[in-house]
């Protein structure tokens, strides 16, 4: 059966002589289209249990379960909310996924240090938190678009090592996915977006803002992935030009981290024949 | 095609005069065994459209796009998390679903009014939330244990009522379930879990006391299903000796409600022709 493996999927990991023009949106490789229907699927059912098994210890109280951090961070039309509806829905329990969204930081929370607004979003030991949008906007957007001093800019990158670095310290694995698109892939997904009453809602006309500022864009991708790519909390550049290869690679990463997490259901704290006893007693 | 119909799910609706005893937990009434596995899928598609639009109505800021606050309050093995698995997570964009399971309430909580800690889980203009167990633990097993007061007690179904009346007036349509196993069933259930070193995690000793406890316990969601069932909020009291039976009743139900939000795709707030235009010289 194809599969994308798990070393094949660690090959997108970036690191600090990243360089965004090395990657092909459009390349899928490890897997021709035919096999990518098979490939999709392969993890389902290992990434189920692992997930289950840690939701599992989550509930019982056990406080080292351990957690996973996925952060989707991606340019618009880039198969963010694919990836959250079709690897994370569809396959694991959604009573252990936490899943938060972020946009512009409210006038509240721009009041406070940048990292404030994601604290309540953490997952708790034993949950899959996914971020559509993350932390990461406040070192592309904001550069990009200098709503913020390049001093604090730069500030910003040691701030989010530190930050992940002691996320992982605290047992969660943090993983960083950038569904890398071409240009032309974007112009295709925004004029279906506007071609279909049913997917206006997904336009907005800032899109074509951001769009013209695509060369500084992924110059920020670049340079926010070589900073803060660590051992810890390491980035994914996945070519995502064909969608379900996308989500094919995110789905061997999850199973990659919920393996490392060398998970054992959760041990009773009762005596089972003791309970067997009460049960037909009562 | 096997299905289980709007008006059959509908008959499951508990007013004033319910008689817990006159339903039977085991009967799978609309459809026999054959017909289940066809029935268990066939509104899938048609929950999946109308929650994106009604997801899509909340992304586009529409104040008055109505939500959906499903209440799932049964004994314990009745099939509650499977609910929220295969019925709300395998068919529904979890982005637009709000999950929330309510236990005993904190120290802090349970110095608040009992409604407090349900108010940060209240569906938001757009949104499914889901409850698993609710505001109704404190008619109860506050009642079973005497916990509270019987004035205390009593003075909570009038206040349940008039706090799901005032969400039913802000357009979201109120669907509370009682999943209703029997006894017997549920020895089975928790013997499985006994006997399943992958199922201890789902096994609480407490589970026995509650048991002997059962004819009050059907007591107290007899009164609470009488007092609180309400054209803004109704009961169903639905078989589930038969797990998947219950399931594709409560996928009926959630068809039902969502076609009764009237839903659209939102209109787009920009003119599409200008936006290609833009796209095209962008």
């Amino acid at each position: 059966m194809a599969k994308i493996s798990v070393e094949e999927a660690r090959r997108f990991r970036a690191g600090e002589d990243f360089a965004i023009g090395s990657i092909d949106p459009a390349a899928t490789p490890g897997v021709d289209a035919d096999g990518l229907e098979d490939a999709f699927s392969h993890y389902d059912e290992d990434i189920a249990r692992l997930q289950e098994m840690l939701y599992a210890r989550g509930r019982a109280g056990d406080d080292d379960a351990g957690a996973v951090l996925l952060v989707l961070q991606g340019m618009d039309t880039s198969g963010k909310g694919g990836i959250v509806r079709h690897v994370v829905g569809e396959v694991m329990d959604v009573q252990g996924v936490h899943l938060a969204s972020f946009g512009r930081p409210t006038e509240e929370e721009a009041r406070h240090d940048f990292l404030w607004r994601f604290q309540p979003h953490l997952p708790r030991p034993g949950q899959v938190a996914v971020w559509d949008r993350s932390h990461y906007e406040d070192v592309l957007v904001q550069r990009v678009k200098k709503m913020a001093p390049p001093e604090e800019i730069d500030r910003r990158y040691n701030a989010i090592v530190e930050f992940e670095r002691s996320l992982a310290r605290s047992g969660t694995r943090v993983i960083k996915v950038m569904p890398h698109i071409s240009r032309e892939y974007q112009a295709e997904n925004l004029r279906e977006r506007l071609c279909n009453p049913e997917k206006f809602w997904k336009y907005n006309p800032g899109d074509i803002e951001d769009r013209a500022l695509w060369p500084e864009y992924m110059e920020a991708y670049e340079i926010a992935v070589r900073r803060t790519s660590t051992d810890e909390a390491p980035w994914y550049c996945i070519p995502s030009d064909n969608k379900r290869y996308c989500r094919t690679v995110v789905k061997t990463l999850l199973y990659d981290a919920l393996s490392s997490l060398d998970l054992a259901w959760p041990e009773a704290d009762f005596d089972p024949e003791v309970e067997l006893r009460r049960l037909e007693n009562a």
